[in-house]
């Protein structure tokens, strides 16, 4: 399989050159030579070459390795980077402008990534600015743990180990050390790491044509960051597995590349190579930790987990290993301007991670408040009476609710609130009648537990708002003014939560009416129980209402006003049928036992 | 096409707890509750609920979105996110678990997307939690700007926006306001965002098979976060285009969406999509700035760039506009300690960067010193006869060299080696051959200018090396031991950039040796002349000895021991010539002129 790689470009000349004008942009503690196209140096805004006071840091080498190496670039870290072309060591002019743009008296380091082009081109570079009079140290960085030695010429690769390198050398350059001293410090770090990579994917150059080498179900061992061939090609395995290898691969006593042996403390870097989710990159940290730990017998002191040094859009990570004392780790966590250097990282690590216990519920429930009372009360009979109406009044509707459900939704409405209502005639032996505001919360609980479904959460919301305001403004006895003001909370809650507001053919057009009615009626005098009855009234006509509105959710609002006309919300019906029966039962209450 | 996709994972139900432990383990100052595998909560380290002082910002929602939306945990934006399964909301219990986690008499406010489950979910969690006695609100955030209005009960998605609240919200709370306050500050803010997604690829859920829906050479426009169908399919247009088109849709003064008109002061954030290189996100940020500025007469008061609130893997990015003014940009430039907020980003922008000038070379050389002099002193004419019998030699011997290397390289050796010293012939009319350590540097000049490849710019080392030396260690005259130390510097350099020790089959198997007799000679009291000469015999030893060696790099490395029996190394072949040549002219030019 190949394909001609999709890519959020312009001209595949100008991705250097344009990707350097929006990172200027994001971050305006950076800034480039005026040398497009030719030199393409990021460096940092707040240095001057002829007047800079620290010795100066610089990295780079071919472009394609973003955030590497320009989104380094910061007070402690890189002074400058210089970006070649898409996986193309800079020419040496480049490098040299980038060098004499911020090396003061102090000097400069040069931080190469083991490649033969970017050792020349460095190299000639370095030894050019030497002549003028430039203090010039070089470290060459080769981490690649995937082959064994002997290396020969080319020696092992530069790869994302390099970022602790800019890091370490950057935090000691800002302490405000010589360039001899600066330079130890990275040559130094720069044995104490090794790297290995994992693929997926191969990375696609901008504007060419690449083959998918890996294929479907297979991954690559040990590749590098320019798109050439991994050291072994083999089935895909959980990540689990693959980390162990890699681990093992880096850490070989046979290849012998870093010194690190149990007991040794490291830190862990998981790089993603680009295409990488955060999540995918997590996991693998996740899992190496505790590894490094019981079968490496290490401590881990730091984990950097994120996409650092990258190989275009590959799909894959890599993991770097470095030997860690309280001198790399003072310079690894010091403070720095560098925009892609991780934020979060420092400090001290526990041996593991133990998490927080799950908090208590703040319930002021007490135990004597639960269950149904020996005596119910006035007010508790009453409550009775129009839960048990209420939720008869709903079950009764099943079939009706379904019928009309099954013209507009997906036909289980009636269904859905028969069990709501069955549960809260199963649960009513045991809420603690007498206070009416937690019965109304139980009445939540009982919903919640059966019903699934929006219309569950929704009904659920309905009795928690519900009960959240009779809770704020009663003290025991609930007057009808809290029952219609946690109806107004009720219904609030309902249409933030679920977006609809009057006239979207839901419950609320059945229940607006009623609260405004309710309220309307209490104020002006009526009693509570012809106000709720009043009120109910209006709820049935909200509902039947709902039969000439054009649905705005659900599997309704695909089918034309013409086909709805005939058929009202079941929703709304079903809210209106029980809110009615309540009153009816509620009205009778009060005539018979006044 | 379908696919099962790859990816670095374990078991696909496990995503999101093995992403989270990885989290944990990557900062120290992040926590998470204890109630695996149903509640997956993030939480601030530091932060206790029943002692926390300040208003407890909470997100989260769906998984899959990460760095979004524990990456975010930290003080100064996120005090704990609610983590659900991929692309599903969280339950009810998890979201209270988190509020009654991290919640403390201040409050907390919720900071929900606008999808019906998050806002459900939230919502019920919210009314249980002010049922309990917490101090709740509650913002819903649907900055998606794709589809016009009206948008029904579902109304506008939560997008990309949706970060910029949190942080505006954190950044508010961390200073110390009370819950309304920051419950309006956030909801403010979220009425002046607008975001628009375009995709090339649709993400790919763990353990699932996902088909391409938006095909080769396509892009979709105007899609969700969640794989849902773009607004539009469109053929790919360069980025430029692309970024033109959400500009002017997000912008829409149809929609009218957010408060944005000429003169307005915005920030930019360009979010990538999961599998998106920083390349590419830099390049849009940095044709959007121009776009706003120019076509739409904003003001770019901050650029955010990278991968925040993403979909997976998928490719592509959204872009979100915001109006801002000094409040907003103070709340955005507040410190953070939460990981995945960039850093660098804060403080004003210029109007346009103008990129730092290229700085000049510090060359010390005068036009006096440059040229051939008009009489050429005793050195001056030693130099002349040593330069004309090395470029004469290596010349004559270009056939050879071109037989030898089409056996064991390439076999331009002897071409690109006539090249150079051709050069040399050519320019040394205008070589200051009175000054010795001028006169190197120019030769380095001349085989710079002609010479490719890896042994161009190694001769360009050698030479700018010794020239370093030279103008470091001598004061006008150049002595012999200046010339031995020259050697010794330039030796040392193409070891390092090139890479190759004694040994490896290159030009350094005849250099190192001369070097070696050379010094000895000198310190047993030899003329320079005659420690010239013997020096140039081991040269002529050295390079018939790399007749029996392994070569170790180019191609040679794959040619067998064998074969490579009766060849000499054509670099060290040519080394030893020009040396030999040098070294003979100055033994007669010594003999004839005493």
């Amino acid at each position: 399989m190949a394909f001609h790689a999709k890519k959020l470009i312009n001209d595949p000349n100008d991705v250097v050159t344009e990707f350097i004008e929006g990172l200027v942009e994001t971050y305006p503690g950076l800034q480039y030579l005026d040398g497009f196209p030719q030199v393409k140096v990021v460096l940092r805004a707040d240095v001057s070459g002829g007047t800079y006071d620290k010795v100066a840091v610089i990295s780079g080498g071919g472009s394609g390795h973003e955030p590497a190496h320009a989104g380094f670039v910061g007070e402690g870290m890189l002074t400058a980077a210089i970006c070649g072309d898409v996986f193309a060591s800079p020419p040496v002019d480049s490098v040299l402008a980038g060098i004499r743009a911020v090396t003061g008296p102090m000097g400069c380091l040069l931080i190469v990534k083991n490649y033969t082009g970017d050792r020349l081109n460095f190299g000639l570079a370095a030894e050019q600015a030497k002549s003028e009079g430039y203090k010039v140290e070089t470290v060459i960085v080769g981490d690649d743990c995937a082959l064994p030695p002997p290396r020969g010429i080319a020696g092992r690769r530069g790869l994302a180990g390099t970022i602790l390198i800019h890091k370490i050398a950057g935090a000691a350059a800002a302490a405000g050390l010589l360039l001899a001293d600066v330079a130890a410090e990275a040559r130094r770090a720069s044995e104490m790491v090794g790297t290995m990579g994992v693929a997926l994917s191969v990375c696609t150059l901008p504007g060419r044509v690449t083959p998918d080498r890996v294929g479907p179900g297979k991954m690559e061992l040990g590749l590098g960051i320019h798109g050439e061939p991994g050291a072994a090609v083999a089935d895909l395995q959980p990540v689990d597995v693959i980390v162990s290898h890699v681990l093992k691969q880096i850490l070989s006593p046979e290849t012998n590349y870093v010194p690190i042996t149990r007991g040794s403390r490291v830190v862990l870097l998981v790089n993603g190579l680009g295409a990488t989710p955060v999540m995918e990159l997590m996991i693998a940290s996740g899992k190496a930790v505790p590894k490094l730990q019981l079968e490496h017998g290490l401590a881990v002191d730091r984990v950097y987990t994120g996409s650092f040094m990258t190989s275009l859009d590959m799909a894959g990570f890599s993991i770097s290993i470095m030997k860690a004392d309280q001198a790399i780790l003072q310079r690894l966590d010091a403070a720095t301007k560098a925009p892609h250097w991780p934020v979060g990282v420092d400090g001290n690590h526990p041996p593991a991670k133990i998490p927080v216990p799950l908090p208590p519920s703040r319930s002021t429930k007490s135990d004597e408040s639960l269950g149904r009372p020996a005596q119910l009360n006035a007010q508790g009979q009453i409550l009775e009476v129009a839960i048990e109406a209420a939720a008869h009044a709903v079950k009764k509707l099943r079939d009706n609710l379904n019928e009309w459900d099954s013209k507009v939704g997906d036909g289980d409405c009636g269904s859905t609130i028969y069990r709501g209502a069955a549960a809260v005639l199963e649960d009513m032996q045991n809420y603690p009648l007498n206070d009416a505001t937690e019965t109304v919360n139980e009445i939540g609980s009982s919903v919640r537990r059966v019903m699934g479904g929006t219309s569950g959460i929704l009904y659920t919301i309905f009795c928690k708002a519900a009960y959240a305001q009779l809770k704020a403004s009663t003290q025991g006895v609930v007057t009808s003014k809290n029952w219609a003001e946690a109806l107004e909370a009720s219904i609030a809650a309902v249409s933030k939560y679920g977006g609809a507001s009057a006239g979207y053919r839901t419950l609320l057009d059945a229940l607006i009416p009623a609260s405004a009615v309710l309220q309307e009626r209490l104020k002006a005098g009526d009693d509570p129980a012809t106000a709720f009855l009043l009120s109910s009234e209006a709820a049935l006509d909200g509902a039947e209402s709902t039969k000439h509105m054009q649905a705005q959710a659900g599997r309704s609002s695909y089918i034309s006003g013409e086909m709805l006309a005939s058929i009202p919300d079941p929703g709304a019906m079903a809210a209106a049928s029980w809110y009615r029966a309540a009153a009816l039962a509620v009205k009778y209450k009060y005539q018979t036992s006044s």
